[in-house]
């Protein structure tokens, strides 16, 4: 049970959720028992509609991450990654401490051997109304031009496995069409990947102008400097726009709590990272998406890619 | 006359111009007189309005910027940037071929002396109605913090002398608000910054979710990578909008046509620089927006500062 508003957003978002899972899923709910289940119960909804680990700590969001993960061992996001790292659970989702989710990540559940730097990375809405996928969006601000070419490969198994595009088209974000614009950064990458000897379809690069198109790509590669900026920027228009009295369908498409959370992609496991201020909704269609990552098989496709190189 | 209408849409925007500005100002057109002549004579425009200096060649975007410059010594942009370098204009604008443009500013007017890298930047809408400025937009794709540090000095100016700011707020583009976020460059940017000697008002960092809000910043400051695709993402998310049938004041800010174009800062005179498709709304605000850089006497302003170092 993480986020802002925990318990109560992550139980009544777990019971929408459990709603609309599949009847082979189920839910697992790791936080404050009785809390959970005084919701619950208020709720109408059945103690047996979810598992309840029992945990009693929580990793706040002013806490060190790294350090609060370990001296924190009964806090829901510790106790989450050991049953995941044990395999007591197919996928984790939390919209507790972002930093402590990643130390999850990367120390209980670990990289994908072969992966450099595994990534976070987020749906962006189309005009299309299908949405196209960005990462890295604030993982690794410093980005290698290898690290860069193993996202594509990573964002475009995501987009053909759990958003189901057929050979996605991959780009590199960057200020220009022509493959010598760029920083020294995008002109290598762009080098590395027009070379990919079909590993993923690259279409080469994308300017900003083309983010929500869908005329150019499904996948936006970038580091996690500028897709955390971009992503930032799409999010601030929807609240603006929001506030203004503007409805709007493709505006919503930037609403994280459709958007529902962010995958982490590259580890062991399934692990989805939701906003801290995560309502209802946003944590419903978190655990949505991490039942759709669970299904797709998508940790085994990645390892079948990245083992291949 | 440059731009891809050019010159029907230049003439026409020098004409709503020209009703525009102050009378104590005059429009010199560069371009092919005929047409010039033969545009003002249709629209009942006196050709007294303007001076018109008669050029012969065009430089096409197609054509390499700096070899076109020289090659083609009777192109509009070739001869005004000529004038103003002799000081037979004050300030020089065209939506013609932004490299050639580039081209005249570093070597016809030239870099103010102590500037290490001059820069394009824009104005960007705000909710409040009060534009801030953001630079680099995508002239300088890889700086170095120093470069970054000067940027907030040559924005700072700009945005007090031209924009009417009081002690602007320059801000640091960032992934989060603490001086520890961010790739190497950021960090070593914000140490910079932190320690200016009140040579602007550093406010810190400032995320993408406030680039609009007005709240933190009047001018941010990022590089040419970033702003680019930055910019580029605001003028597509107007252009979505318009063609959603949404009309909204605030999202008309990100019209290019009414931001008018891009100055370029730290050179030795008044150049800005319009979209290759310039339409006569954006001539004449790119018209007006180069009046009042003259009119502030911005370049001496810049001079006094950075030399102040």
């Amino acid at each position: 049970m993480g986020g802002d508003f925990a318990p109560e957003a992550a139980v009544m978002g777990a019971i929408a959720a459990a709603a609309a899972i599949g009847e082979d899923s189920r839910i697992v709910l790791f936080g404050a028992k009785d809390q959970i289940e005084a919701i619950l119960e208020r709720e109408n909804c059945p103690l047996s509609t979810f598992d309840i680990v029992p945990t009693t700590e929580v990793i706040e969001m002013s806490d060190h991450p790294a350090k609060a993960f370990t001296q924190k061992p009964n806090s829901s996001i510790t106790v989450g990654f050991g049953y995941l790292a044990k395999g007591l659970i197919d996928g984790f989702a939390s919209a507790g401490s972002t930093g402590a989710m990643m130390v999850g990540s990367m120390y209980a559940v670990k990289p994908i051997e072969g992966v450099m730097r595994p990534t976070i990375s987020s749906l962006i809405p189309t005009v299309t109304g299908r949405s196209g996928l960005i990462l890295d969006v604030g993982l690794n601000v410093d980005c290698k031009p290898e690290v860069l070419y193993q996202y594509a490969i990573l964002g475009s198994v995501y987009a053909q496995h759990v958003l189901g595009i057929e050979n996605p088209r991959v780009a590199l974000l960057n200020i220009g069409e022509e493959r010598e614009k760029g920083n020294a950064q995008a002109k290598a990458t762009h080098e590395l990947m027009a070379n990919n000897n079909g590993e993923f379809n690259f279409v080469g690069n994308i300017e900003g102008t083309q983010l929500f198109t869908s005329k150019i790509a499904d996948v936006i590669v970038c580091d996690g400097f500028m897709g955390n900026v971009v992503l930032k920027q799409a999010e601030s228009l929807y609240h603006i726009m929001k506030k203004m009295g503007v409805e709007n369908p493709f505006l919503d498409g930037m609403n994280y709590e459709v958007v529902g959370g962010t995958p982490v992609l590259g580890i062991n496991a399934p692990v989805v990272i939701g906003h801290g201020c995560s309502t209802p909704l946003a944590i419903k269609n978190m655990i949505l998406q991490t039942e759709k990552t669970i299904k797709a098989d998508l940790t085994e496709k990645l390892k079948k890619v990245i083992n291949k190189n």
